[in-house]
């Protein structure tokens, strides 16, 4: 199945919002095993829609829509389409009730422009919205399966994998089910090389990807049931984390910080922070996860010299005669942040983020347990933005927390 | 002057990068007054490229390209571009020495391949890349201008800022101004109704826009130098202001963190953070901008009440009398990190993030001053997610420091 993805909205060509649900829609597509090739974005004009529309329902057998699906006299996508695809709109009164529902849930009255959100086109399978009040459909035509999905990215996200994505695998007739092997510290290419053979397969495939100091390698495979998928991918999960070894931090696991969160749930450990250059990144990277306050003791924000004193304790002189960006200083933070809140792991990271100075990206981060410390030396680029810097940085105590906890060398 | 946007990478058709180039490139055409119709997305597949390009020259006078100009094999964007408007490539030394420019400063070798960036379309006018090694570039055909910038976020903004748009208002022959007024505390249709009329005008345009819980007006003005630029854009901008009163919280500032940071710069005065719920989030903005550690006293991460108690001093007892979730304890949390950090302004912040919980939604922020302390209630929604309360509420610590540094209720 091949597919094409059309995002409408002007707020997309003006730069004002990212096109964040073309890549979710195409993240979960090839999930299941659908090639997208195409995404168009137009605005909010039927004449644009309609050329576009045109032209995808002869090179794709499905469309995706995002967008266009609101209250106001600018939401044109169910209209444009329907007469695309010469149909005519009916007013779904299921639909409506859910509308009226969702407002009563909220406590509000509901606005009589949003009646125009229960006009479908003919022969819609309706699909329900879970966080806000635009149904979306699906219809086929002449061989060409059309979705409507709302743009906002939360009520897109929620309709896609509670209805679009189910729907297509039960059309499909075949279940899919996908793995995703998670690595730090190892490059992309490096990666590649090791896996080059296993991305020759074609089920299970094997696709790998980077982001930002991650590898990521998903292995996806196609069956009848879902316990053959699991027969599939599950030697070739395995022989991917056996030929990577101990980068491999997770499967399926949604990032360092949940694994991490995950090991001090399993093993009953907790954790503290002291941050100078991340300032607040790794806290608020651990506390973006529910029931994160289980495990994590808390945390000292010390960018300047002055809270490194005031609130851990650490003299100047100490500082003076190290340097402030040094192993010793992060050592000492961590340490100290371990000991005054009674955690079982400090963390400290202490750097140059940059922009100026001569050690831009040159970062220490350390982890104290009892008895211990560990200290990595990060030289992460003048080149790099500050941004960068922040994130790998906290990458990397996330990394050596999970490393530590399973039993790695740091 | 009309435009399509055209990014090539089939990671991004895979989901697994954002098309974060498109919007960039909109909002910097959107400022000088180009409009933009169309983004495509295609793989790294010349076929469908050039049917792409094919159409783009039949409906633009500008079309722009993002991706496809590393060094490898799968980059083929020049190459495409070339063949689609019929010109051969040629070898640029200048382009060449930049390139092994760029290798020697970083200290690195110059890989063979990456030779092959410097093959540029006939009659190019190059573009430089001060942030990595692949140049852009630009030509016109048949009274269609195409330009080529790299798919590396950092590389194409660098590039489009200083190379595109200089060379696009040259080209134009006029000077186009833009202003940014940026407002919190209003919602996006409550603007737009008192902005309405002049959102009607020509020169200045008025374009208004939304991000979660701020609201902006964009002003902008074409004439032949930039006094006169001014001279247009400066009486609508105050008339903005006028209008919307104390709710616009700077023109052109970058956020609400970097106006407060001004302030603070401006007043000689320091803060100092204490965060439950947004654990870090708001020391984490702080610093993010270069420059901080001369306003930033630091802070503490109290997600947890043994950690309000520990590093804080704050008593158990008048947590349970008050409850955690309170303004009393976000005036304590605000007035202990104040005196702690010996700061002048103290944030406080603690409210429930979810998923559960019946008060999910419910904060409490706190800003202390010398012998006063505000607080202010929020009631987010109880089907907001995580990220958007703690988001919206760290939006409101900065509004409220921003508040009392310029002398307004709070």
């Amino acid at each position: 199945m091949n597919a094409e993805i059309i995002s409408v909205g002007t707020e997309l060509l003006l730069g004002n919002s990212t096109n964040t649900d073309a890549r979710d829609v195409s993240r979960a597509l090839a999930e299941i095993g659908v090639n997208v090739y195409w995404h168009t974005v137009v605005g909010d004009n039927p004449a644009r829609l309609t050329e576009c529309l045109y032209r995808a329902r002869n090179r794709a057998d499905l469309i995706v829509t995002t967008g266009g699906l609101g209250p106001t006299c600018d939401d044109l996508t169910k209209q444009t389409v329907a007469r695309a695809f010469g149909r005519e709109l009916y007013f779904d009164q299921e639909a409506m009730d859910a509308i009226a529902a969702w407002f009563g849930e909220q406590g509000r009255t509901f606005p009589d422009n949003n009646r125009a959100q229960a006009w479908l086109p003919e022969g819609s399978t309706v699909m329900a919205n879970s966080c806000g009040t635009a149904p979306g459909c699906i219809f086929e035509s002449e061989g060409v399966v059309v979705a409507m999905l709302p743009g906002p990215p939360r009520e897109c996200n929620a309709m896609l994998k509670n209805e679009l994505i189910p729907w297509l695998s039960r059309r499909s007739g075949q279940t899919i089910r996908s793995h995703m092997v998670r690595m730090f510290g190892i490059g992309e290419s490096a990666m590649e090389e090791k896996l080059r053979d296993l991305m020759d397969g074609a089920n299970p495939t094997v696709a790998p990807y980077a982001k930002l100091g991650e590898c990521l390698a998903r292995v996806t495979a196609k069956a009848d049931t879902e316990a053959e998928c699991e027969a599939l991918t599950g030697p070739v999960v395995e022989e991917i984390c056996r030929r990577m070894g101990d980068v491999v931090y997770a499967v399926d696991a949604e990032s360092l910080e949940h694994r991490v969160l995950q090991l001090l749930g399993e093993t009953g450990k907790t954790i503290a922070t002291a941050e100078s250059c991340t300032g607040g990144m790794i806290a608020q990277r651990i506390t973006a996860i529910p029931g994160a306050s289980a495990f994590y003791k808390g945390g000292f924000n010390v960018y300047t010299e002055e809270a490194k004193t005031k609130l851990l304790g650490i003299k100047p002189k100490f500082i003076a005669e190290h340097g402030v960006v040094s192993a010793a200083v992060a050592s000492k933070m961590a340490k100290k942040a371990r000991k005054i809140l009674n955690a079982d792991l400090g963390v400290g990271v202490t750097g140059w983020a940059g922009p100026d100075g001569d050690d831009v990206g040159l970062v220490y981060v350390a982890l104290a347990a009892k008895g211990e410390c560990c200290v990595r030396r990060l030289q992460l680029g003048r080149h790099s933005d500050r941004e960068r810097i922040r994130t790998v940085a906290a990458h990397n105590a996330f990394d050596m927390a999970r490393r530590y906890l399973t039993g790695l060398e740091i």
